[in-house]
């Protein structure tokens, strides 16, 4: 699928909100990949993103996943737009093990008011990568308040 | 729902292996509630736990969700089980504002191979208590890998 | 949770979209609760509804269930708005059997826009009731698009 | 994805299996694509499968889509295993408007005990094809319980 954005300054405006995310700081997180409707979002292993059997945990996979379609959507907001996530599923499938995880959020029905997003998570162990997660987002557009304004 | 549990040494078993989640660590996470088939885990509000407009972001919600899930389901099984997400899904029902959040993992279904768990996730600001997210998660049981051993 | 309606003729207006829902027609299904936020739709068991095993197929379930949520959004609504679903889920806990199937959809976070739904199916065997299934849902409000009108 | 069978009769044991559905066959659905792993099912639109507009109806959509879904892992299963849906999830992405509506399930993940299948529904109005819902599911195999037997 191939999009169009809204407003010129997408990808700026995207990365800057991504910046003030205060959990993908505190994860090591990365915006890997940047395009219209698509964003990558990684991590690199590390003992503070485990659970209890030094796999990455779940709940990494679904940051970085909820952050990636998140902004996927985001993507394609006008500047006054700032987006909030409605809900998301995941499916694990594998388990999360390697030197890196990262998050694909892809834009498959962009709207007015509501964006879906899918999500894939893959590991990378050496030269392998496996797809471990796989899920579903429903973004809402929120008019008027702009993601550099506090909500109130 | 009241549960029998299957192992005497249930409570200690659960809180050595959150113990073990490093993820839990690193954002601050304390397991503060623990019956039979009910974990509650909660975090203290932090700029490291934080979406772009300093709310907590849903990440956070979804990782201590997680956790206090799969240690619901976890607290029935023999000691010789290990658990494992297989899905979970999250509704975001209202901002996740205030001063601390907190996951509240509940079995409805337990089984020998799949056990089911209500997610709720709830914001405290002051006095007041708000739910933020609402969950369903479908956990697997592994015989015979504890969770003290690692996995290969 | 008690709900406020927004349009005092709610009980007739949602009784009537209901009649015109064909599917619920052709599969039997009966409006058997009607209140502010919480709907229940039950079908008598019969061999047109049923999968290879000949229980309760999880696409019975899944209709009935969704009719149940989207009217317990719609008993909320003006008399100006139509009802659409976004998303659900199903988490199924029980096989399906017995001789009436029965799903309650429930307002658990009225909105605006955005209204989300808790959603439980039940089977009634002889005098035995067993929860089989449990799900969320996401429903979205039509502003100036009243069900009585055909969409275009 | 390209799959080994485990049995070499696994189109005729997925169709037998398909026709014993009475729901699917009360909804007029037809098996209109039967590969290992993939499945689809389709229905001609009809005032029966209807919701108050007159689209499509979100149970019809879900109906065959679980199906497909539950048969796609079917078709990669012993002789001697049955399957049962654990859950699903679908995100309705446009109106399901036309005069047939198709499910494509696809296996992404198969496992001994869990598969879990990607979900897609169509619909067909003139040339134009709409995906209309996007889902995840996951299958549970019980082993020595063929589907040819009931369940007790």
């Amino acid at each position: 699928m191939s999009f169009t954005v809204a407003d010129a300054d997408w990808a700026a405006r995207t990365r800057d909100s991504f910046s003030r995310q205060g959990l993908m700081r505190h994860l090591g997180a990365e915006l890997t990949r940047l395009e219209p409707g698509l964003v990558e979002i990684a991590v690199a292993y590390g003992s503070h993103l485990t659970q209890q059997h030094g796999l990455f945990h779940a709940g990494t996979g679904a940051a970085i996943a909820d952050s990636a379609g998140g902004y996927a959507g985001y993507t394609l907001y006008p500047a006054t737009a700032a987006v909030l996530t409605v809900e998301f599923k995941l499916n694990l499938l594998a388990p999360a093990r390697g030197h890196r995880l990262r998050a694909v959020g892809r834009v498959i029905k962009p709207g007015r008011t509501l964006t879906i997003c899918d999500l894939e998570v893959y590991a990378e162990e050496g030269d392998k990568t496996t797809l471990t997660a796989k899920g579903l987002q429903t973004l809402i557009r929120l008019e008027g308040r702009p993601e550099t304004e506090q909500r109130g």
